[in-house]
């Protein structure tokens, strides 16, 4: 028997969501009662994705399961077993997986769970496993690859290039010999992609007109745009994009708790300059990339040749707060939660 | 010395060209004066085409070149040679190639003709080389195989189905086991669709509502989105898609002829479900398809395995008022104008 704090589902936001109407944080005993090949996690760190809020949605067409109305919200995690009866997971293992809102989670067959090799000792922090060396840093690793097909000397412009894809985007994008124009919602974060991730522009899209300032970062046109946000930065894409321009489209996440969607009214664009719009998730390109992904940003991280912002909100109480800041572009850097030291 | 009357180019429009104000039809005496390898040109038949629209535009970044002020507007059509300094035309050869909009053409060194062999005793009329045999063919056979990647068993959804481009579209993906659900302008349009092109399902989109009448028509989404119109039938199409769907953006007649263009507000599902939207025109695919279109298209033709609806407006005088309807959905199947008999 543990005690068991959660953040449960209740009702599907149209808008944004608030706290203790469509979620809330829920405590209870919690009876294990595992049975062969179970595991009982403690949680250490959950991941909060803008894609989270599509899973809110009352929707029966949505590419992820929706949450479970009284249930607790999920994602991936970071955690440790503390009682097992699977002998690939023993007592103490690190694991990564999907995981409740909470301070623990019984997980029926170690279902989906990964270890993580030498958790313990590793210099690599372990939020890191659900941020750049997990499904955002994979997100970021794959599509730019395969959709975006990058080429030295042309030009990419990200949006939310300061969150958890966008920044290993940009720090992908210079490696590989682009020109890197981001855009992000404060002058800190603006200052953090020029100064510490060297982009070539950068502006706040909360000041001034955002196609002039594209077009200012960009004079010669964009080639490929990381799309995390849509509406207004969408539309300024598609003005200055060049011939045969990729849009990469991971989220929009200006989009998502509004019921007034931005209506864009340049996709003509589309037609004149050849451009393709490509969406996708994650899992598409699981394949073709998961080997080289976990080599190459493990490498880049663990040898200081990337460096990757966190922004890490405390105790499982804090998650519905920053799952709602998030939405609002008030986290800097990926977002996670850590519920307990190891 | 022949008198030639011409279609000449006045002004750029911003909304529907006007006869008079944009361009006019213009008569003056042309000598030929004929240099090594140049050819005069007696045009039987042009082509107009939606695309055209764009070349009237006053911009920098159009894909093709736009028409000069004061000159007359060109592009596909079917001639005889009547004046000849260049041996591989020699007068009497039926050719294909861009002419103005005239009653004669000088074509210096003969750029860009091609001889249709055997013109004068073919059962194929002489107009389907710059329709269902020239360009728009072309570009129904290319994006359809190379953007649509059709299986049998999916839908297809192609607006402007009557069109020069779309009733080749609908055919070729009939013979291919797709589901074939087209959209026109009118109830006669409308009827050619499903009783002479036997596609399965077709609807008015001037009556009733556009994304009522598609989810009535394909109840199971659609694969494909076969893009002539823009507007509120890419916003339907979107809606009704299904996973890994793909958009052939061919073009967006909608939004040619507005300054104030129709707001696209639910993009967001190119992400949710995946789908690519791919702008292209003919001349990318044109390696890799040009022999098998030929191959295809024409031994489908020859053979009555396709049929293809021309609107054959008569004489070059006729030209502008031909152009603005097309561009107003007027025409009924391919949009041509007949200069001369041969």
């Amino acid at each position: 028997m543990v005690h068991n704090k959660s953040v449960v589902f209740l009702k599907h936001p149209t808008e944004f969501p608030v706290v203790g109407e469509h979620f809330a944080v829920q405590a209870k005993d919690l009876n294990p009662d595992l049975k062969e090949n179970d595991v009982l996690l403690r949680n250490l760190f959950i991941s909060l994705d803008p894609y989270m809020r599509g899973r809110m949605r009352n929707a029966t067409n949505s590419y992820v399961g929706g949450f479970q109305i009284g249930q607790p919200l999920n994602g991936s995690g970071v955690s440790e077993v503390v009682e097992s009866k699977n002998a690939s997971y023993p007592v103490g293992t690190i694991v990564t997986g999907s995981v409740g809102w909470e301070e623990y989670t019984v997980v029926a067959g170690a279902q989906g769970l990964r270890a993580i090799p030498n958790a313990r000792n590793s210099k690599i922090p372990l939020s890191a496993h659900v941020g750049v060396l997990g499904m955002p840093g994979m997100t970021a690793y794959s599509s730019l690859k395969i959709i975006g097909q990058p080429k030295a000397g042309e030009t990419i412009f990200i949006s939310a290039a300061a969150g958890a894809v966008g920044q290993l985007v940009g720090q992908m994008a210079k490696r590989l010999g682009l020109r890197v124009v981001g855009s992000a919602g404060s002058d800190d974060k603006v200052e953090y992609l020029l100064k510490d991730l060297k982009f070539d522009a950068a502006f706040n899209y909360k000041k001034g007109n955002i196609l002039e300032n594209l077009k200012a970062a960009a004079p010669e046109g964009v080639d490929i745009y990381y799309e995390n946000v849509g509406g207004e930065q969408l539309e300024a894409a598609l003005e200055v994009m060049k011939l045969h321009g990729r849009v990469i489209a991971c989220g929009m996440i200006s989009q998502y708790n509004t019921q007034e969607p931005y209506g864009i009214r340049n996709l003509i664009q589309v037609v004149g300059k050849r451009i393709t719009i490509r969406g996708f998730i994650v899992s598409d390109f699981a394949a073709e990339c998961s080997a080289d992904f976990a080599k190459d940003v493990g490498s880049w991280l663990a040898n200081g040749e990337i460096i990757y912002k966190e922004d890490i909100a405390v105790g499982v109480d804090s998650a519905p707060d920053a799952f709602i800041g998030m939405l609002q572009g008030k986290n800097f850097g990926k977002q996670v939660v850590k519920i307990a030291d190891l």
